[in-house]
């Protein structure tokens, strides 16, 4: 498959441009008339955030909060805020990319006060909610890296390497994803599906294994819980490419829920879009598994079963696939490491699992 | 600066294969002679353990252990650790790679019995005490992944990309250091340095501020503290090309440490070598950087000062510089970050503060 969506990154950077330029405007504005300006924008509090069953994610409900520098008590989050736009406005048009820390303390260079990085964590959270953007699309993205393995061509378009192709299997250890993958363009793939893994050793094993050529498969690590930049990027696999999503994870309530956050996402980004792929499947390890394929277990400890009796209440997981997987587990009392395939020898996973649980899917 | 090293891997490799076959020889000749076989191997307990001035690390003394089949209680983790030296030439012949973890499980697959991972673990650290070589060397890697941009070009040696070159510029979020990098010849690079850095946040700062062209650097994540393959990695890079090694953490114990383990190791790996550089220095953040350019800081903690006085009676810390900057830091009470120094703006770290350290080393 060969195309090209060449605008779209150029496209997007220019509507967040504009939207930050939009917002700075309209406080312009409010001056210019007289008035104290004020922002609106949706309340994130708790009472506002409901799962939504199509979407097959959380969002913000109908009710709204006001900022308005005539309040005093608004004076300083209002500030803030403004400010944050305004850094947004600068790493972007200078395409310069930043982390949440480095906010915090690019605050203190213009006298701009955060009590701590909790505080200016908020404030850009806010700025997503205003603007309907993720921070990562004003360039500020997650300190944690995972990566990518297969045949997908990407092209570039970060500053000293516009223009530029990479084939994704040109690194066998893999390719790293950070702000210049997460803003690439897809130009062509011959591969029919994604598989995201968990864990490092694994991902490799898959490599090794040619998994990506003997499934036609791009291969993701989210090295743990997938940073936010990775899910993006599985969404963008998913929705510009058509690619379905297979992810496998260990066998306990900790996987399972790495697979959600990439499925769902979190109550935490009720406010944007685009970081889930609903679409995904979770593809194993499942208590099931642990049982039918005889895997070496451990015992779930208390805080598992705890974890499991939330899992089993929150509306994310009330497919029966779902509640069925959370019952085995409580019921069998184990969970079971990826990595534990290997008592049936080191490429098991890759000989015999996956191919049963593609098929199953 | 351009050369070949070709052979250096592929040797590594046949010398690993027959320590690991000779071990096996003498097993074999020694029952052949009608004797039980025995194992011997420096102790690795805690009063056989020095820091050796000279070699700047901690190595093993004198003392000997003996496990030997004719003592009942031997049994056990002789048995264990001949399966792992069976396994661990399985690995490296048929060029697979694999982590503690899983060979824990694989161990399974050959009804071998380990009662948990630690069990598992310390085997493979005998083994690597018995032959001398480290588990990486043997195709045993660990999850965590780092890694690494510049002007290196390397050449692999593993299987379905032998002979490939990679130009380690070639995507700008940097190069995973997995075990198709670790196992790469070097071929070319206009390198002089090689700049180690803490933060990925800080890692992408100094590619997109260009500063492997400005400072003719290699520039490598540690991710945190280095993974063993990372430091193994540097350790090449310094004795194989000759660079010099400087290293830029957090301004705080836990900082310096990274900054320490990549230069001296850690106690628990006093069996091997080639996990050290000893002339790496570390550059920064000190405390005395914190007074000097008047840094944001948070107050130390208690575990802070529990940390820093530990350190203060470390022999590795024994140096001037670091007893100073320990003294310094209990005496600000202070630590810092290194985005701290985005309240100068977010190229001040690249613009004063890396060219004024590089100078002062």
């Amino acid at each position: 498959m060969s195309w090209k969506t060449k605008s779209s990154i150029a496209e997007k950077r220019k509507a967040v441009l504009e939207s930050l330029e939009k917002f700075g405007s309209s406080l312009y504005e409010q001056m210019a008339r007289g008035v104290f300006p004020s922002i609106e924008m949706p309340s994130r509090s708790i009472d506002n955030i409901y799962y939504h069953p199509e979407l097959r994610q959380y969002v913000l409900g109908e009710k709204r909060v006001r900022r308005t520098a005539r309040n005093i008590r608004h004076i300083r989050p209002f500030t803030q805020l403004v400010w944050a736009a305004f850094f947004s406005h600068e790493l972007t048009s200078q395409r310069k990319t930043s982390t949440l820390r480095d906010v915090y303390y690019s605050a203190q260079a213009y006298e701009m006060s955060f009590k701590d990085q909790q505080e200016s964590n908020a404030i850009i959270t806010d700025l997503e909610t205003v603007l309907g953007w993720s921070r990562e699309d004003f360039n500020i993205f997650p300190e944690e890296r995972s990566a990518i393995f297969g045949d997908l061509t990407i092209e570039y378009t970060v500053p000293g390497y516009e223009g530029r192709t990479l084939n994704l299997t040109s690194h066998p250890d893999g390719v790293m994803i950070g702000p210049a993958l997460t803003s690439a363009e897809f130009v062509k793939t011959s591969a029919d599906k994604v598989i995201a893994i968990e864990k490092g050793g694994l991902f490799t094993r898959f490599i090794e294994e040619r998994v990506h050529e003997r499934f036609n498969a791009l291969l993701v690590l989210t090295a743990g819980q997938a940073p936010r930049a990775t899910r993006h990027f599985i969404h963008r696999l998913n929705k510009e490419l058509g690619l379905p999503v297979y992810i496998f994870t260990d066998g306990d309530p900790w996987g399972m829920h790495i697979a959600m956050v990439i499925i769902s996402g979190s109550a935490n980004a009720a406010h944007v879009r685009e970081l889930t792929t609903p679409d995904a499947k979770w593809s194993g390890v499942w208590a099931t598994d642990i049982v039918k394929y005889k895997l070496p277990t451990d015992p779930l400890s208390d805080i598992d079963f705890k974890r499991l009796r939330e899992l089993q209440r929150d509306p994310r997981y009330k497919d029966e696939l779902w509640q069925r997987e959370i019952k085995t587990f409580m019921k069998i009392g184990r969970k079971a490491e990826q990595e534990a395939f290997s008592r049936y020898g080191l490429t098991f996973i890759v000989d015999e699992y996956l191919p049963a649980k593609l098929e199953e899917a």
